[in-house]
């Protein structure tokens, strides 16, 4: 049985992605090379809507959120973090661990953060210098409102907005120019179709003005020689290039399939796997208002023991769901619907947690448990 | 005519390893992760010839240098920083930035480190705590008696010593344990014979002291972090996994092939590259006595333009070589032939530049140009 991998990350790679990932390796200083990366930078350009400079990194989402800090922030700098999970609070313990004063807004889990909260704190201290949120809250299945979000910060403050937006961006709408958020981070194992290993990052003319002042050292991570590279199609340091073939190969199918019909791809299996998830009389963790197109957090039913639930599921079915994170481990699992996904892939999911709860205690409504 | 890559990296692979590179995406969070990084950690000791802690960094070698350094230092150290080339530059750049105190020893170009300068440089100034150094350098086609320098550092002065091992270890000898050294690192796309993407970086109890003491800020290289994922199976962000599984064939394919054999060969197809060059009038740029088995630098010929030299050895022959870095640029060119390289592909090199050299105003000696 082929493996269903429903997790929010690694996501399935279409087979032309993965065999273009496969194709000999060339000089990283030649130009096929720098064809491929000027080629692979304004695709993804186009993807995350905007004309900012935009690099491709070799190191996982972590690593942008890193560069982000890095690049535009000061060790004292006020900064004003919103968290509504995991992510967010790994967003905050960078900024931390580089010196940056770290004030936090949060919303209860499963909710979105209401951006009146964000005028608050920022009302309330003038010295914030920047805001850094989380535009999927890939822990619990959240996507905070990054638009209204941004009228506030951008709008309202004129403060410097750093957006992790690994598990949107290229899934679900996220207009970086439109919205003007001025540094945006992803990750090649999300919604864009390929193997992890490269990292996304766009900077604002702002962000630059942030970066030229910035005084937090860093090296591998400098974005000022990421830009001097990309002039000549290069990067800095050896990049991961059999990524990059893939990316380059899922960038032309996305690119092909058109950004708006990839959004409503994943609003469409996103809804299925909520209808599913309900049917079988499973809670869903998140705020249906605010629940992300990306993934999909449930609550493992009362009784259940959920590593013994995701285990059977893998084992038996060839179904790999995620479970919860820190505080949430054990308490929900998650199923990630981003990049190649389609709703019969949903459909499979249904139908393997239809047979497998019963398994570990737990009779889900509806005869046999079909979503549909 | 199938591409003759011979720059020293990203270095070609075998089919085996770009196929293996090409299978379906699996949780990073699962049991065949766990099962993968184990196998691979254990693997790369056995090639490191180490016991000690060893990681798989999601990064170019840079992140691996960086990670030494940030690692095990703190602003404000003393520091003793054995340059012999770009490299050697490189690792100081890293060292300043982290606001590192660098004293720097050095040697002409094309010459190794005389460890008595060390020894000088170490009796000079009591408050220097380590030595950076670099192997081999890539740069100059130069190696560096590292087990002499660690005779003085370890032995006479029990300092700290971090190697930038990046393009020898794996192809020659570079024994941790035996030599002593604190911290090592490499990377994927040198004689690994796997593509760019991944790093290595070894940590001795010793380096873990200094782990433990360091103030440099760190995130995304905390090594502290990668320890207690890895005690689990698991990498803290999300690893480069396609890279991992060509990594794994690869090592695979070196544990099979035997760490002396392959050291064999790259003295083999190191010194038919030295020969051959000499045989068609060319000038090596380093030191016969010190010249690296995975990289040779040749001096440009007189009147010769280096970068149209190699635009016609890969136009028309299909060879492709490096030029000289930084301000050798122009100077000399360089031949890779670490990892995945046999006497053929060097045969294969001196046919080209035989060819090549009198249409850019160099007449090779010998008739015909043949190497041997």
């Amino acid at each position: 049985m082929p493996v269903n991998l429903r997790i929010p990350g690694p996501t399935p790679c279409p087979d032309e992605v993965l065999e273009a990932g496969a194709q000999p390796m060339i000089n990283h200083r030649g130009p096929e090379f720098r064809d491929m990366i000027f080629r692979v930078t304004k695709r993804l350009q186009e993807l995350f809507v905007t004309k900012n400079d935009l690099f491709v990194l070799t190191a996982s989402g972590t690593g942008a959120m890193e560069a982000a800090i890095v690049n535009t922030l000061s060790p004292g700098d006020k900064v004003l973090a919103v968290s509504i999970g995991e992510f967010g609070e790994r967003f905050i313990q960078i900024a931390k661990v580089y010196g940056v004063n770290v004030q936090v807004v949060t919303a209860p889990p499963g909710k979105a953060i209401d951006p009146q909260d964000i005028r608050k704190a920022l009302r309330a201290d003038p010295e914030i210098k920047a805001v850094i949120v989380t535009h999927n809250e890939t822990s619990t299945g959240v996507t905070n409102d990054i638009a209204g979000i941004s009228r506030v910060v951008k709008g309202e403050f004129d403060k410097l907005l750093l957006v992790d937006a690994i598990s949107s961006i290229g899934s679900i709408p996220c207009s970086v120019d439109a919205w003007d958020l001025d540094v945006v981070t992803s990750g090649s194992q999300k919604g864009w179709m390929a193997p992890p290993g490269l990292a996304f990052i766009s900077m604002s003319k702002r962000a630059w003005q942030a970066q030229a002042q910035s005084k937090i050292p860093r090296f591998y991570f400098d974005l000022a020689a990421a830009k001097r590279y990309l002039e000549r199609g290069q990067t800095p340091w050896t990049p991961a290039v059999s990524v990059l073939y893939s990316l380059d190969a899922s960038l032309e199918m996305l690119a092909n399939e058109g950004l708006e019909n990839v959004f409503n791809r994943h609003a469409q299996v996103a809804q299925a796997c909520r209808n599913g998830i309900k049917k079988l009389g499973l809670k869903l963790f998140a705020d249906e208002a605010v629940a992300s197109n990306t993934v999909t957090a449930v609550h493992t039913p009362p009784g259940v023991d959920g590593a013994k639930l995701l285990a059977l599921l893998e084992s038996e079915y060839s179904v790999v769901l995620a479970g919860g994170q820190g505080s949430l481990s054990g308490k929900l699992f998650r199923v990630g619907h981003l990049g190649y996904c389609s709703l019969a892939d949903i459909q499979g999911v249904m139908d393997a947690l239809a047979l497998a709860l019963p398994r570990v205690g737990f009779t889900p409504a509806g005869v046999g448990g079909r979503s549909r």
